[in-house]
């Protein structure tokens, strides 16, 4: 384990003052050019220098002929050159005194024939300087506190709290804006490419010990040294959840991986041995990869399996029961206290079994405040779990024939939603249990959006939102175990 | 199996051309007034009477003190009363000579205790007067084409080819925004509540004979008339898919489904049995109900289960391969003539295997046109998955630095988008195969927005389109069986 961050060689690759950058040209069809603009477009706050053997400025930066002529020594090297020059500026950058860099360029081991010995290479060069480097064949960085992007797409969204370590590097950018739409984002997201010298291991690390990361994202298609994996997962668990997704346990997902980046994958079995055994909880896709992210990352930890589950509809209810049972999950029955103090809010037609189905309330507020303030008392709820209806014509409709004015509904309406968020999330300040919504509706209305930028966690569909609750329970589990010192199954 | 659609006793149900309306007032805390609203909202276009014991008018409409007063006899009379005036009610519709109904009013067998015998008692009313009614316990059917919602919430979204029968009557309403979401909408939608008289079965009916239903979605929580239900179910899968989701196999999900309805739920074998034998396809969440019909009323028979994936991205496409594998499906390699074929489009750093990488293609369009198109004429393929990338930064930004001015960017990329899209769709017409993207951006984008408007599905994440492609081999195979006669499981 890591003494310090600054230890990594990680470090002045995701925080760099000062960049010197190949491949870039004033050519926009150029690969390289378009990392440098992802770069420039976030704001990069270093220096930047493009080296480009005739060009006198790209895009606005003064470029320099050859990395000799710098004024000063570059923290880190991006190269995004062909494949056949790459050896060459590896050894230049050597002899400048760079000491990190990022090998964005393709056609090494993951190519075989020529391109393993031409990785041999690589990694000779690179020891001979001592130099540590990311890839070859991988996007590189985005650390969006330090406004650093060297991948191919520009960041979007907000900074966030997910660590990710990648055996894709385009997975990478695709998820800049599928998490915004969670608003949700990366503390730091590594591409590791074909591991030639720092690995998943290493990105593992400097994550366990980065500040604002407050959960670890794993996409991989094979672990090559499993040992120091599983010891360096254990450190950081007690500490900090990790999520994985394997590609490669199907046969063809192997295959697809195989071609992708070189890695070995191994058989699907082989892989729950190593997560359970590292206390790294498993994701079956990369929509669990994120939601699981997403709970482990902003939700106190449950004391157990059970989960109360409040509705206002019978069948979206039901549909999270059986969620809910599906995932191994338990749903008490309340007791007599939490009955008797939900009675005045229920209606005939309602019911205080779990779920419990409200089917509808006089005062819409209720839902919001007293009901789940009395739900979150209730002993044996590990978990609340709460379906969020909200339509927004049915809040209008009820305003307008409570004879609210027409130029008022709007406006009324916007109050009633900050106001059942923040009453919602009140509840559950200073409260150890976690609070969990699921929905049908768009995450982008204004009712679902409020509650989730109070920091609760809204899925689409129940059983999302009932994995999530599994994995939450799985890390509380495994955690406890490896404090335990113990390494078998939970 | 019905001659004629117009045999079914929810033709007049869902095809009112007047309708009695009973417990709706100017009180808009009502539930009756909600639903009345709901009605009125979508422009119904019959005779509506509200009947009212004082009120003069009830939102606009004249009310009648008695179902005696109307001034001819309803198609269907739709009851929203207290329990306990709910029997008397239906006996003076019955006396009025009106033959269908619907009731909303809760508080009957899925009460237990007196509701059991009262529930007894509308049966047998109804019986005397020859009324086929759904519900007690309902929330009634929507029928857009028709302009009747006779639910608690507001039709959004357009109408559609979906026909839902529902155990869960809230179910229905909620699903309005969440399909209109994907440019899907009900055909019509029944909740058949309690079950009293018309069930699940006669609503299987009339859907199988509905022509503008191409797939039925089934919301079951116990079915009661097994042996019907699989008669009825097998003389429809040949021309029509059904699927269904089933609550109650878990615990969990068995006693919140009892609570819900008093409707008996059964071991999840048993179930999976049922479907096997009905031809029935089975969703194991609300999310894939709707993506199962979503593929099946939209896309043609795979002739098999050999899928070939288009990718710019490898870790999309990895995880996309290990969805397909995950899925039971399979990857062939592509044949010599299609790889020669593709050479022409794919850069070094590409990969011709399957999934084919393009990693990135000098021309954009070529990625919706060229690439696809060979890959369709390819043997092996029976079906293609594309990953939609569509990233509008790079466009834009590609755009920007190919000279167009500025102000023209917007106008250029939605021209791209349109062209993009038309290009697929027309590669797509004529040829029996199914076409299915997948994304990890919102389907609120205009890029991928115009790909769906062209009738092509696009989900979010590779495991849900690998999952419909399953139940669109799956209904292939289990319509076969039917057709051949045989019962076995496929």
């Amino acid at each position: 384990m890591l003494k310090s961050i600054k230890e990594s060689p990680l470090y002045p690759i995701a925080n760099p003052e000062s960049i010197a950058f190949f491949g870039a040209s004033n050519n926009i069809s150029a690969m390289g050019t378009n990392l440098l603009l992802s770069l420039l477009d976030l704001g990069f706050e270093g220096a930047v220098y493009p080296i480009h053997p005739k060009e006198e400025r790209v895009h606005n930066l003064k470029a320099y002929r050859s990395v000799t002529d710098l004024p000063e020594v570059p923290d880190v090297a991006v190269l995004v050159l062909p494949t056949r020059i790459v050896c060459r500026t590896m050894d230049e950058c050597g002899r400048k005194g760079i000491k990190h860099a990022i090998v964005v360029s393709g056609g090494f081991k993951e190519k075989g024939g020529q391109g393993i010995g031409l990785e041999k290479e690589l990694i000779e060069i690179a020891g001979r300087y001592g130099i540590r480097f990311l890839g070859p064949n991988c996007i590189g960085v985005a650390n969006p506190y330090h406004r650093l992007n060297t991948t191919f797409i520009p960041h979007e969204g907000p900074s966030g709290f997910i660590g990710l370590a990648s055996q894709s590097g385009s997975f990478i950018t695709q998820m800049f804006n599928y998490l915004a739409g969670y608003g949700l984002g990366f503390s730091t997201a590594f591409s590791v490419g074909n591991e030639a010298n720092i690995d998943l291991v290493e990105c593992l690390e400097y994550l366990g010990a980065c500040s604002r990361t407050k959960v670890i994202a794993l996409y991989i298609e094979g672990i090559n040294r499993g040992r120091e994996f599983v010891k360096t997962a254990r450190s950081i668990v007690p500490h900090k959840p990790i999520v994985a997704l394997y590609i490669g346990g199907s046969e063809a997902g192997k295959r697809a991986g195989f071609s992708h980046t070189g890695a070995m994958a191994g058989p699907d079995q082989l892989y729950d041995g190593i997560f359970q055994q590292s206390g790294v909880i498993r994701a079956q896709c990369i929509t669990e990869l994120f939601d699981f992210c997403w709970g482990l990352g902003s939700l106190p930890e449950p004391r157990g399996p059970k989960v109360v589950i409040q509705t206002h509809s019978g069948g979206p209810g039901a549909a999270a029961a059986d969620s809910c049972g599906r995932a191994g999950l338990e749903l008490p029955a309340l007791s007599g206290e939490t009955i008797e103090k939900l009675s005045p809010f229920v209606p005939p037609t309602g019911s205080v079994n779990n779920p419990v189905d409200l089917t509808f309330t006089k005062n819409p507020l209720h839902f919001f405040s007293e009901i789940p303030g009395i739900l979150i008392d209730e002993e044996k709820a590990d978990t609340l779990l709460i379906y969020m209806l909200n339509a927004p014509q049915v809040m209008r409709r009820t305003l307008t024939n409570m004879g609210v004015p027409e130029e008022q509904v709007e406006g009324q309406s916007s109050k009633l939603i900050a106001s059942q968020a923040k009453s919602l999330s009140r509840l559950f300040q200073n409260r150890n249990k976690p609070l969990v919504g699921y929905t049908f509706r768009s995450l982008d209305e204004p009712a679902i959006r409020s509650i989730m930028d109070q920091g609760i966690p809204v899925f689409r569909g129940p059983e999302r939102a009932a994995r999530t609750i599994r994995a939450l329970v799985q890390y509380d589990r495994m955690r406890e175990r490896i404090l335990a010192g113990t390494g078998g199954p939970g």
